[in-house]
């Protein structure tokens, strides 16, 4: 049985919950399909319902899990969940290793849950520009919630804090000190922060290192509505904790609506999605009109010194524009 | 003292050795000066003689305190040396902190090493962008070695592979375990493998599982020349097996002029550092037309649903056309 390809064809069975309908648009999506513009309008009516959390933190502190025992915690709430593990792959090897997949065997079989591992294609800007078109297939089939796990903060180049409406930093004992915290800026970024592994020694260190640092800062918004994140301590391998971040999910979403965050911040992702997607358009055209005016060309002579890389800039520009 | 702001004369300063020309120069580079096109001229003919090391890591593996070790060995060998450290700073404020400055404080005063943080400006691309060229300034200044130290591997906008030479990827026993390495694309990128903090439990087995991992893998480049990532264990906070770290990267440099490989990957560094540069100024058109066109009006529409976001790029794509 094949599946038709007709993109409002595929948004309507993506919203009934048909899986390898919301499977094949991401796909579309990732893909670059030269459906892609169709597939856009099709879903933009459907779309701004979701929930979308992003989940973030260093390698090892247990975010696949951590995502795992959210889903089951959601599901339990009879919530429709999707996942977006942003993996940035090898530059060389390109796809999107499984192990998240693997980790997320328990809820492959229960189709209130759509799981996908989003692989870059080793391009600066990929990412950015794919992430929020994947998100809107979630949003439009209906997930009450997104997950958005990403490796690494304020490196990554899908920006999770401009992706989500909340944003979950996970951190676990032992895992460096306060200044490579700070260093990676998940102070600012934290609507949540989530002390993983917290049956380990040196967990309540970390929590009141954290609850010294969130004392420290000062979030007001326009309307001097203040959210101060909550520090939560869960040993996700057990599933311990995790209902107290889905009530802080929840209590963060109140907040939300209730200073007008939530506007403000989707307003923003729409402003970032539009530039994305205009500066994936011009680099398209770069890479079209490489041969024609001879990047490689230029290199050699920037490489020998001949010319600076503004000049050379400038010559691939006026061939873009001249093709 | 006012310092002098014609480019030639500055980089002239820089190439006599004078930090605050080099300082001032980067500076230039990182602010997007308007004479940053003067500069860029000015540096081209001495450029392309540094020897380009990229050192990068998780957080807490110690890649401050290795690269001030590295800086400590080489000029030991009398080299000049230059230090970039690129820290994804937090997006909100902006600065680069001050923990690499602190730690690299016994470099402050030899007139022989310039450290430098870059600082990224919270827009993506903007390190792609800027990083290269602080090279170029460093090498016009003679450094015989710039030490490029980034966070994260694969995931940092400032893709070091593209940037450098040789890379070195630096691990710690215990932060992961072969999945989560794998995971990060640090096999493919690695040209040597550092395990630091090498008296803790777990290097020897982080170490066999390097061995086995680089055993499977197979790096020839067209001449059928092959470079085997060698694995070197580390006390950098004791300065212990720093040397064989130098002495691996004298080795790497041999074979890179021995295969040809030098050259490649200079090439298509300087093809990154164009395409950068023309993506930059493309965006800078897209922030200039923005009040023209609306992007803040596009995104109301993109967010209630009205217009996709493809749309939506179109239509501001074409306003940077019309301006």
């Amino acid at each position: 049985m094949t599946l038709r390809l007709d993109p409002v064809d595929l948004v309507a069975r993506a919203r009934r919950g048909e899986a390898r309908a919301v499977a094949r648009l991401i796909s579309m999506v990732e893909n670059a399909s030269p459906q892609l513009r169709e597939v856009a309008a099709a879903l933009a009516p459907y779309t701004g319902r979701a929930q979308v959390v992003g989940l973030t933190g260093a390698p090892g502190v247990g975010k696949s899990t951590s995502t795992s025992a959210l889903v089951a915690a959601l599901r339990r709430q009879h919530k429709r969940v999707g996942v977006l593990a942003v993996d940035p792959s090898s530059p060389f090897s390109g796809g999107a290793l499984l192990g998240d997949r693997v980790r997320m065997g328990e809820h492959a079989t229960d189709d209130g849950v759509f799981i996908r591992s989003m692989a870059t294609r080793g391009q600066l800007g990929g990412l950015a520009w794919s992430t929020p078109q994947a998100l809107r297939v979630l949003d439009a089939a209906g997930c009450d919630v997104v997950l958005v796990e990403t490796v690494g903060v304020g490196q990554s180049e899908v920006d999770v804090v401009s992706l989500a409406d909340t944003t979950i930093v996970l951190l676990a004992p032992g895992m460096g000190d306060g200044v490579q915290a700070a260093k990676a800026g998940i102070l600012e970024i934290a609507d949540i922060f989530v002390v993983n592994k917290a049956d380990r020694d040196g967990a309540a260190q970390t929590a009141r290192d954290l609850r010294y640092m969130v004392s420290l800062g000062d979030r007001r918004n326009g309307d001097g509505d203040i959210w101060t994140p909550p520090i939560v301590r869960t040993v996700a391998s057990r599933g311990e904790g995790v209902d107290e971040v889905v009530a802080a999910v929840d209590a963060h979403r109140a907040w939300l609506d209730r200073s007008g965050e939530r506007d403000r911040r989707r307003l923003q992702r729409a402003e970032s999605e539009i530039q994305a997607i205009a500066l994936e358009q011009v680099r398209a055209r770069l890479g079209d009109v490489r041969g024609a005016i001879g990047l490689p060309e230029l290199a050699k002579r920037v490489a020998a010194g001949d010319i600076d890389p503004y000049r050379a800039s400038d010559e691939l520009l006026d061939g873009m524009a001249g093709a």
